[in-house]
This record gives structure tokens, sequence and C-alpha cells, in this order.
């Protein structure tokens, strides 16, 4: 069994720890060898002081800098993604293929190489420049950002890896990654190379830092220390709430993303016109990854008609039939057993029938409830609370005015999907439902599942709380990711010689500024 | 005695109350003669319900209609400027001329109009498409907007007729104004003519209404209740922290601005070249408005030099013989004593005599302080407690790494302003505080003091907690001010007939649209 180290001030040291946690293979319920420290505060102590000097050199460097960064981390990854998408196998049970190497890999290097164009272009910074009052203002790099990824995807939004850590960086300030337990191992590899690419495109040490775990105290101490600027953190909700409630008493900045049921609305006439089809999309959306999708479709909402027996039957047989994913913990399992159990207490009725599986690896049937838009409304809190896995819940509602009744009962959520006639038939439906629904989500999709987040500069991976934070910024999507990591910095009366490269009258890089109120990429006259 | 109304759902009405306040005029002590009613949770419940009813119909109207709104408000304040200024000088003491009639009228009315201009323009929406993927996001109005305006601008940050209500208004939200209890006649008269404007434009019921007060538990409930989206608040710390607290917790947004110190350094060079005409600019910017200004500057670092002696003195004669302001509360002159009994305890010289006033009146007398840089780096939490009001203090620092010191133990502010000769003798150690002074303020400063807050759309009026509660947003300066009251909407997939018209294909307005990239007014082919 090896100890592993972690990464602080650039190199690979011996963590202050009494305890050790190992990670678990998934697919077959064993503990894995290695062994990772949980950090003890002398070490969070050292990265936020270490980070904190490297962020006084990482203000003097060029944009450059960390654009080749991103790029050179990015090339990395790909010139080791085999034993990347080997250990990220044995600790999430994700199929190597294509999820791992053909999906996440490009996916994240992709994130990394957008992230680097950012930094580069700037245009994310919005330069604004008043040339009568000679003031000018300009998004800037914030300060350490600690990064707390999730569970379900090990590269795309790793804490070292993924997409707040490009984010992060692309902005120009050090990231603290502390890994998620699930994957420790992975998250190793990754920083190694992150550190690697680091010294090669002259970062400061300390720009990026490891800490694979910590007791609860200190995890809040972390995100609320003085030297700490921003925290990133994608994950579950009660672990979420106790970071947010202690960064924000500190007056600290935290982007969270905490839960999310998607919900899902499919019109009469959609399903009079291709009941089949959604009910194919549905399944596969809900059970790619075992669900294990923050866009996820958790809610399925039909209103009821003669239609609506047969498309139910039709994807409780998906769900019986399809395949039974690996859940990545060992407590997954239990935990959509027993939200499914509340669920039916308070009424659902449970359509899949529960089958034997194989011991040792996690998971758990794929499953299936259904519930009374009646129902639903009398007890919202209870039928929307997220099951993290390879589990939905269809209500069947009495009419438009229920779902429009159901919609305004939801917390907010990362998506809404509504699916509709290509006749117009559901138009009018259509229009008086999303309203409620717009005001619940941050993303409106139409006739297609949420699961499949594109990394596209238009992206909204943000919503209403608790989906998010703070309902203005997007976690996914790049530049627009960027700002959440950076503070606004006004320059009055500043004479030119000191002003910021992005805010001088001269502008060779044509960086679109806004200049007296017009968007602009020539100098200043 | 007049018992005044509450503005709720579009008309006067009495409120739910069995307590009410009067307010003084700060020239005499005296109290006023309305009563003004402490709302019972009923009164917020009701207007709550009444701005979602108004938030619902309010996102069918055109822009258009909050532009008309907010140019036909600044009209009939203009029309109506006699009549606020006097009540407000009653109110609150300030010079009828030039400050209230000749300053913040036409600031206020200014900002409303600007805030027209974004409300049509919209380019602060940043509508970003992504023509390959059929993925469009804008920002888009997020709700009901509570606005706690402070006491020391009545007009420019009024609670319904300053920057936030303005800001909140040009997103297309509704507005709860909750009245400064110093200043209710004032905000009264103004929610008069908003009522009026929001009739003559179109507003629904509900998107403009007044509150003049509540207990402090259902002020913590408004703020966190599902129908409110967001908060703005001006004012003192404690009030605002708990408010923060009570809106965070429920995951609801508040933008705040609760104290800055907004320090000013003047470099060596600086003094030796212009040190009277400094020494003038500071105790102006300190005792303008009694120094009730957010961007006062409280502290003053100078470096020990043989001229520093005589520029302290000419800075403590003008305070000594300068005009001693009205204070806007009763316990405010208590306030700038006690804190700086407290200067004095932890080791500050008082440089001013007190001296008698008038018997009545609010008001104290000029109060400078000085202290040791080696006193404020080893108790800086002391020695940077804002004094609101006529009353700053000078930290003689022993050197430019002292400063540097002192600076990097400061809080957010507001404002950070840098004196430095005009011969270049003092640009190194410009070069050396200044990353120092920038992590710490959202606002950088040459040659000028902080107070006189243009509203241009390059200001950044934020900063740093606590000066701030985000530093990526501005509270002063349009349209960057609007888009704290706005949330991030993607359409992914959506049909082109449903498409918000910021989104659409066509761009008749000629909106500055983010498409695949590029900045652009055109159509989408």
């Amino acid at each position: 069994m090896t100890q592993q180290k972690i990464l602080v001030n650039g190199s690979w040291r011996n963590a202050q720890a009494s305890e050790y946690f190992q990670a678990f293979n998934p697919s077959t319920g064993e503990q894995l060898e290695d062994s990772y420290p949980v950090s003890e505060w002398k070490d969070c102590d050292a990265a936020l002081s270490a980070a904190s000097n490297a962020y006084q050199s990482m203000q003097n460097l060029p944009r450059d800098t960390f654009a080749k960064f991103l790029e050179c981390y990015a090339d990395k990854i790909e010139a080791n993604a085999s034993s990347l998408v080997e250990m990220a196998n044995l600790e999430t049970g994700l199929p190597t293929s294509p999820r791992l190497a053909d999906v996440e890999i490009p996916r994240t290097c992709g994130q990394l190489r957008q992230a680097a164009l950012a930094a580069r272009d700037a245009s994310w910074t919005h330069p604004t420049i008043d040339t009568q009052n000679n003031i000018r203002s300009v998004l800037q790099s914030i300060g350490p950002v600690a990064v707390f990824g999730p569970n379900n995807f090990p590269f795309a939004f790793g804490s070292i890896s993924g997409g707040d850590f490009a984010a992060a960086i692309a902005a120009g300030n050090p990231v603290i990654a502390k890994a998620h337990p699930s994957h420790p191992g992975t998250t190793r590899l990754f920083a190694e190379l992150a550190q690697q690419a680091s010294e090669e495109a002259g970062l400061p040490n300390g720009a990026v830092q490891l800490l694979y775990a910590m007791s609860n105290e200190s995890g809040l101490k972390l995100v609320g220390d003085a030297r700490i600027a921003a925290t990133g953190f994608t994950g579950s909700r009660p672990a979420g709430l106790a970071l947010k409630k202690a960064a924000e008493e500190a007056g600290k900045l935290i982007y969270l993303e905490l839960s999310s049921v998607n919900p899902v609305v499919v019109l009469p006439g959609a399903l009079q016109e291709r009941s089949s089809e959604i009910a194919e999309e549905f399944s596969m959306s809900c059970l790619m990854a075992a669900g294990q999708l923050c866009t996820k479709p958790g809610l399925l909402i039909v209103q009821d008609s003669s239609e609506v027996d047969a498309f139910i039957d039709s994807i409780k047989d998906k769900f019986q039939q399809g395949p039974v994913g690996t859940l990545l913990s060992p407590n997954a399992a239990e935990n959509i057993l027993n939200t499914s159990s509340e669920l039916v207490a308070a009424g659902a009725t449970l359509l899949t029938n529960k089958s034997e599986f194989e011991s040792g690896r996690f998971c758990q049937s794929n499953t299936l409830l259904e519930v009374s838009g009646d129902s639903f409304v009398s007890d919202s809190a209870t039928f929307q609370e997220e099951m993290f896995g390879n589990a939905s819940l269809i209500i069947r509602s009495r009419s438009t005015e229920q779902t429009i009744s159901i919609l305004s009962l939801l917390e907010g959520n990362l998506t809404g999907c509504v699916y509709s006639g290509t006749d117009g038939s559901d138009d009018e439906d259509y229009d008086s439902i999303v309203p409620t629904l717009t005001q619940k989500v941050g993303r409106v999709i139409n006739d297609k599942m949420p699961t499949g987040v594109a990394v596209s500069p238009a992206m909204n991976h943000g919503g209403p709380f608790p989906s998010s934070g703070h309902p203005g910024f997007t976690a996914v999507g790049l530049p627009a990711a960027v700002k959440r990591f950076a503070a606004l910095k006004c320059y009055d009366n500043v004479r030119v010689h000191r002003l910021p490269e992005l805010l001088a009258d001269k502008n060779p890089g044509g960086v679109w500024r806004q200049v007296d109120g017009q968007w602009s990429q020539s100098d200043i006259e």
C-alpha cells in the first residue's frame, strides 16, 4: 500500500495527516490499494500561503502564459490518455470506451484549449472605456480559487482538469484542487501532468495544487479563509450548502452546482406524433452513465390521455430490459432505494420490479416511479427530491393548468425541456407553460433531452438556486464561465503609462472593447 | 399628525401596523409631524404577492415600456423638483443648493434616463448565439427585487428613485422599495411620482411599491422569501450582514454596499510638489456633506518626511476652521465620538480640539486623528473601522514597505487613491504599492480624491467584501449595474418562432450580439 503525496507549492510532499482513505473499484466493490491522506489544517494553510504567493507573481504574467499552460496541459493529457482512462475506469467503473476515452478526454482537452483561447483573446474581460471622463474598467483575476469537483465526471469536471479549473486559470488565478474521494488516483495523475505543464509554461510554484481530503471543519475554514477569493463546488447538496454558508459568512464568493431534477414536459401533440421515439430518448437519457449526470431528466410530466398508458409502459419496459449501469459510490444504490421508498410512501407507484444483481458491483435496478399530478402538487418537496442515478419519476398531470402548477412548485433547475407536436397543435399549451418553466430553469430545451451539455459560448449550465448559487453565471461554456473568477477593476484618472494593457489607448491585439458605448477593436485616437 | 399610507399593488392603502415612527429635522433636532407605519408581515406578504403577479405580466411587456416609465418618471421628478428638494432638506439637513437641487436631482434623473437607454438598447443582455449548435443565451429579468436605500443620498441612492431602483426596473423587474427611516417623506413623494409614471407608461400594478419600515424579523423574512429574486442594500454594516445571511441561507441574491474607508496614499514626490493643494483636496473631500459619503477618504497614508508635519498641520487647520456639516441621524455624532475614542484608546492621537456647537442640530466637530504605521499594523482591525461622517485618520508610515503592509491589512474598499509626483520621482514607489492596493479596491484613482462618483459606463462602485457583496459587479454606472438584476437564460434547440426577440435570427434593432464569437449588429444568415 502506497501512501500518496499531496502537491503543494510546486512539489509533491508528505501530507500532515493521521487519517488516510482508499478508493473503491465500483465494478467489483473492492477497495483499491493506494492510500490517500486526509490533510490536517496545516496542509491547507501551506497551500493557501503558496497560492497567495503564486498569485502575486501571476498578476505580472502575460495572458499568453496561462494560455500556454492550458494548451501544454491538454497536450499532456492526450499523450497520457490511456493511463488516465485506465485509472478512471478502475476508480469510477465508467466505461473505457466510448465514455472515458472518446468522450471525456476530448471534451476535457477541448475545454482546456477553449480556456486558452479565452485567456489569449480576453474578450470576456469586457474592457469598457469612457474617454470623456478618463474612466476605464475591466474584469481581472480575482485571487486563489478552491475547486471541489464531483464524482461523476472524473475528467471534464475534475477538480484539477475540469471546467472550473480551466476557467479559474484562464482568468489568471491559482487553483487549490480538492480531489473527489471516489477518484483520488485519477486526480493525482492529472495533477502530475498539470504540475509538469505549469513548470514548462512558467507558472509559479503554487499555481496548481492538490489536496485529496480534509476534515469537514477544515473544508469550511478553507473556503472562508482570507487568502481565498472564490470557490467552485459541484457535488452533493448538503456538502455544498455547508460550504456556501461558511464562504458567504466570510464574505467570500462560492459558485455551486448542487442539484437538479430537469423536468421534461411532453405535450399531447408530441405524444400522439412520436411517442415511441420520445420513450426511447427519455430512457436512454435516464440510464446513460447509470443516470449519474447533473442533467439527467428526473421528472417527466405528461398530460393524461389515451396514449399515456402505452407511453409509460414502453418506458417501463426499457427500464426493465435496459442495461444496469455501475454506480460511482458504495452508498449510491441505497440512496436510490431510500428515496424511491420515500416517494412510494408519499403516494408514488413503483413501476419497475426489483431484480437481483451480481454481488460486489455498485448498482441498483433501473427505477421508474409514477405519481399523479394531484399528489405531486400536495407534496412537491418530497416528489422533487433528486435521485442521483438510474431512477426517474413520471408525473401524470390532469391538465395544462395542473402542469403549470407543477412547474410553479419546482425549485430552480439546470434545464427544462418541452416536447411538442411539429404540426403546431401544442403551440398554445407551449406558450402557456413556458413562462413558468423559464423562470425555474437556466436552459430551456425543445424536442431533445437535457443530457449532453455542449461546451458552447452560448451554453448555460446553471440556473436558479439550488441548481446553482448564482443565476447570472454558467459553469460550462467559454469564455462565459471564466467571468465567475474575476473581479471588476476600475481605473479612474490613472496616468496613461500605468494603465493595464487591455485599457490602454493602443489596442494592438484587436481586443473587442466597449469605447464610449460602441464595441470596437480599434485604438483610441 | 398624518398617518401616511403605503403603496402596494398600485394603490395607497393603510398599513397593517401597530407601530409608527416619525423622522427628524437634523438641522433643528426636532421630530417631524408625519407619522409612518412599521408594517407587519401582512404588508410585506401583500407586496410580495403583488410583485410576483406584476412580474408575470412584465415578462410580456416590450423593453420600451420600461424605458418609457423611466423617462416619464425622470420628467416628473424634474417637474416636482422643488417639493422634493424642500422635503429632503427638511428630513436630511442636506443643503438645498447646490447639493439637492443642482447635484442630486440632475444625477438622479440622469441615471433614470441612462437606465431607460439600457432598457431600450439591451446591449447589457449580452446575447450570445452559437449557430452551429443552435444554442442561444441572453441575460433576462430575474424577478421581484427588494431595494433598501441608505440615508445619505435621498434621491440618487433612494430606494424608489436611485441607482438600484433604476437598474432593477431597466432589467424588467418589479421593485419593492423599503424607505430609509431618516427620509420617509421624501421617499413617499418619489413613490407618488413613480406610481403616476407607472400608470402612464403602462406598467402593471405592483411594479413599483413602497413600504416605510418593518420589524427586523420581517426584513430578514422578506429578502429570503420565495417570491423575491434579489435584493439591493446600501447602508450600515450590521444591518447589511444580517440581511445577507438571511438572503443567502435561502439561496437568494443580495447585492450590498456596506462600508469602505477609501485609503488615499500620498507619495513623497507628490507631497514635495503640491502639499497644500493635496491638503485642500483631502479636507474638502472629507468635510463635504459632513463626510457622509461612501467614498469619503477615511484613511490618509503618508510616508514620514520633513514635509509631513506641515502637511498634517495644514489639514488640521482646515478641519478646525472648516464648516461643520449637519449629520443625518441623531446617533451619528455619538458614533463618531465613540469610534474616535476607541482609536485614541488604541494609540491614535486626536489632532482636532472639540468645540461647542449650537444645541439641537445633529453635528459633531470635524475630527482628525493620527496614528503611526507601527500602531496601525499592530491593530489594523480597530484602525480601519469606518467613521461615517466628518472624521478621518492619518497614518504616518515609516517606509514604502510599511505602506505596503498597511494596505495588505485592509479589508475590501470601494476606492484606493494614489497621489504621486508629476516628475516621475514616485514611479518606483507607485509600482511597488499599487498591486497590493488594486487587490483591495474596486477603483484605483490617481491624483484626485474618491468622492464624486461619475455615472459612467466604465465606473466601478463596488469592490471586495465588505465594500460590496460581489466584486464582479458595480452599483453605479449603466448599463453595467443592470446586470446584477438579471439571470442568464439559454435556449437550446428552441424552435425559431419561439425565441426571444433578442436571440432571433433577425436583428432589426441592431443590438450588439456575440454571434459565433464575433460581435455583430447584423442579422444571422
